[in-house]
């Protein structure tokens, strides 16, 4: 039964669901709260009228053309669940009539940096290797194990990009006393200095680094902008973490870095996924590889419906949004992360 | 050439040696402030009159018998740099003349606690055996790979033992906003909850935690004290991280508790070392192996050289040491690890 | 000399002045990298059409009516210094251009939060009248003199507001072990969570606190909305420390709540200022006072410089601006703080 | 009523009382645990032999000859609750029995620490002169009042002295973001480093500060070491707050350096205490006072009790005291802070 006096919110969160970003709690207190509408991308265009003009959010991120958005005068904020914007809806004028579009992306930050400072701790560590070894009776005890192991502790670290990964980043090395070297162009200097990390230009962060992390989203400027040359930049040795996109890296020069022994690398994404089964990725040794595991995690898409909740809290009051991210005008169509058909 | 007028400093380190635990440029300034006179455990006792006499400073864990210690009269420290304190000299006597019994174990600290920190890790997100499948072709991607995923960030943490090694490990992870709780008998209470985590009894620390991380010495007290009982006490599905001593486990009841699938289990040591070729745990599904790799890396053992010379260069102005450990008269004789015979 | 390539700026900061709010290192690269039109609130509307064209960037808030914005086609950025958003432009016609509004005010943070942070030591220990008691000869020493003397470290406290200045305030308090309770209508509760602090109501913040920061800035809901109830509400000998604008309390009520002894408080603002000089407060014992005088710090005023200096960069380069502090279209309409006339 | 089966405690704490030093459940618990002998300095040495003999603790300071602790062979510590060290008892043997020693005066650091930062921050904004200034109708508004105003955020901050003072006080400015230089030469720079602060000489903290911090205890090396010299090596206008004993500074000295306005300083000890009525720092501009009030707060006071139940508690079991501080053998003998004689 719904209320007809509640906000009207309309549900198109393909591929996610609503059973999978809300709790059962809060999807409760969603429906208690609001009148749901729930449709697919092929179908919101034909809803009827009046559901449109009252509809106040929406959920998901389905094809919207300048006329459906016409006819859509109440709307204040598309909550884009999938979290990759992709060109689907006439930005600037939702943003000229100052309809927020956001991103729940924030939740995957601190899965994906728990499992990017592990990788580095594996690399420094040959953990897999190791385990492996023993289980086959070959292990290597005490020093003998270690010759080219070393610390994270102290280290020279480098992030690429200081986005909401990037945070979280920091904050997961704050007890490892590392100096931190960030390169971020979209950011002003003396943010990052707040942060307690070092701005540097992109080559500092290779060539001064004992572990560069790459967090960076990929943009229409920034593909493929980590080449051989870059990688020729790195220390010996140092290790190479991927934690955003393949589309940022040169992914054959990435394997030949490694291959040569220059650097050791770990990656979660990779340039096809699911990744063809005689790549040469599959067996590079010093080469750690993850399946785009780092952030799919059920507590990180579970605290997406609290942040929808939390932000619709605030614009039913009057109130800007502030716990999702906002897309910004300038930089809304730059973005070109490819939006993910599972979760 | 040797300068009569430096103190003098028998150094018998064995297993260790000062070029590993010492950089070139401390050997150095070693050299240069001391009369460094070196022997091996089996000779020290043989050393000529004056030498003993005049030693200020052990470097090692020689034996030493009453009537041995009755010739050293300028004794003022014996710093044993193998780390684990064995019952071969006269401790009573050396704690009554006012000489200091130190180690330079906490150099260990920071090194374990990374691997442990990443064993943790590797634990709640099975990176190991996901890049083994990766390795072959079998991967999942994304969500599907994720089902037993889980988080450090947030969660519960049990830490059994608060000395270097648990001080080190909460440190470490004051970024990822657990709740801790700590058992430690030989700490008052207050002192922990100045370091942020809670005083907890044992079955607290077993029954509330999503990881357990067991980083207590051996004594003559606790020799086994984590059983069957302790384990059945853990949460379903929880990790243990075993960092200190096989000796403080039942390790078959740990394996059980493996094979079980009550918990999930790492450990940096075994009850054998090296370990028999045929023992289970090398294969035991659910278990994370690491060969007594956790310490013993070049880094930490260089340290020892520096803690050294900081306290020598204190107790040479008559102050006493403060940046090793001391041994302490009521506890010394309780510790129950045994010396290590390699590095 | 002007290079008409540069971009445009029209500078009319008063009550401000470009040599307040810039080091003169900063005001030497903004001339170098800006062509600068300096104006008054009085004259930018005269000023020749070609340079209200070209202006890429204002700095001051001067009155813009909506036939003059129509002729600043190239206006990206109003950068509000004086930092009370007037309602002295279209500011719905700015928000649908895209045209960003932005507040420097985030330099007068650190400055406010440390005078904060001190008057609320100083009332926990008397130390105005201690300094005057000594300077008469009349001091109460050690202990006599310490009879209602009390630590911030593990005290109650509550903060009313988490705008930058809150955050400040709860950052410097980093230090103090205290249990940090914040009522902000505006911000999602799990925002807060994340800075550590409980997301608590108004009540809870007056009732369960031994010291009250007020830190909200004064909008058209909360005018005087500290009044006689609130007062009661706190604890007995609890501290009152007023650091944002007298316009959110009711100040009699407040000078009644001292008077009576329930409470002791401390002010940097009034109801006006300046005060008349029979003012009640300016004797009321238990009353700590500050002329205004906590933000308005050379040091603060220089930060906007750089501020202005790096946002200019970002939109430069097509991003949108990060260091200040952006005006919100829903929220830009119901701010009442009073601007100043002087610095 | 006495249990004869409980440790017994000869208990002469004065000028302290155990009703000072214990809350009213602590003082429960010590006497549900203990057997109780109180007594007094004059008597102790008169106290039957069966009591002597059985005693395992002392709570106090009396004067113990070397006859009288021969009969007292079950001692196993004295707790020093007055918290300055003097020579009334022979410490060598009661070193060489294995007999702890401890202090219990790190209850007194966090209150010196926060007015200790309290009176760095008036010193640096003017508070104390403002608020007379306001009562007097003479307040300058804004920034006119703040022509000398300073930040203690991103300062050079020395200490001189880092034990659990120095500790403390770094501890409450970790929201600062200062640049924090230490010197104190019984501690190994290692150790510094470790808290974030920078080893450095006393030059170095005297001339590279904005506030210095004094904080050293008196020993028989240090009376008076810092005078003219060290007043004239500090930065024009820099602020020097002394916390600990007046022993270590040459007063004269100090006040010269305040009036002819090369520093500003506060003090909370003074070379006599009570100072007579006509000293001239009683009205010495850019002085702050503070009699003696820093550490002598009830909430402190009743940590000792706390802390010696804990202790207690531990050695009871066998266990080293780790709560309180120990004296130590080689330093014991070099302490000058004279005892107090109040509370």
């Amino acid at each position: 039964m719904s209320d007809n006096s509640l906000p009207l919110v309309i549900s198109a969160p393909e591929p996610r669901t609503l059973d999978l970003i809300f709790t059962p709690p809060s999807l409760a207190r969603l429906h208690a709260g609001y009148r749901i509408v729930e449709t697919t991308d092929r179908d919101i265009a034909a809803l009827p009228a009046d559901v449109l003009a009252a509809a106040r959010y929406i959920i998901g991120q389905p094809p919207i053309s300048g006329e459906l958005l016409d006819r859509m005068q109440s709307l204040r904020c598309v909550f884009n669940v999938e979290t990759n914007l992709i060109n689907n809806m006439p930005y600037e004028t939702l943003f000229e009539r100052g309809i927020h579009v956001v991103t729940t992306g924030a939740v995957f930050a601190e899965p994906v940096a728990e499992l990017g400072l592990a990788m580095a701790i594996n690399l420094a560590r040959g953990i897999v290797d190791a385990d492996l070894a023993f289980r086959e009776g070959e292990e290597l005890w005490g020093g003998d194990g270690n010759r080219t192991a070393r610390l994270i502790s102290g280290a020279d670290v480098g992030i690429i990009g200081f986005g909401d990964l990037g945070k979280a980043l920091n904050r997961l090395l704050s007890g490892f006393r590392t100096r931190t070297r960030v390169f971020d162009p979209w950011l002003p200097p003396s943010m990052l200095i707040e942060h307690g990390v070092e701005p540097a230009s992109l080559d500092e962060v290779l060539s001064e680094s004992d572990y560069v992390f790459v967090v960076a989203s990929v943009t229409s400027e920034n593909q493929g902008f980590l080449g051989a040359d870059a990688f020729a930049k790195m220390r010996e040795g140092a290790a190479f973490i991927l934690l955003s996109r393949a589309g940022v890296v040169d992914f054959e020069a990435l394997m030949d870095a490694v291959g040569t022994k220059h650097i050791i690398a770990a990656s979660d994404v990779f340039p096809e996924e699911p990744l063809s089964l005689d790549h040469p990725v599959r067996t590079l040794p010093g080469f750690l590889r993850s399946a785009h595991r780092a952030g799919a995690l059920d507590v990180a898409f579970k605290r997406m419906g609290d942040m929808v909740l939390e932000d619709m809290d605030l614009m039913d009051r009057g109130l800007p949004p502030l716990r999702c991210k906002r897309a910004e005008r300038e930089t809304v169509s730059r973005m070109r992360s490819k939006p993910v058909d599972r979760n």
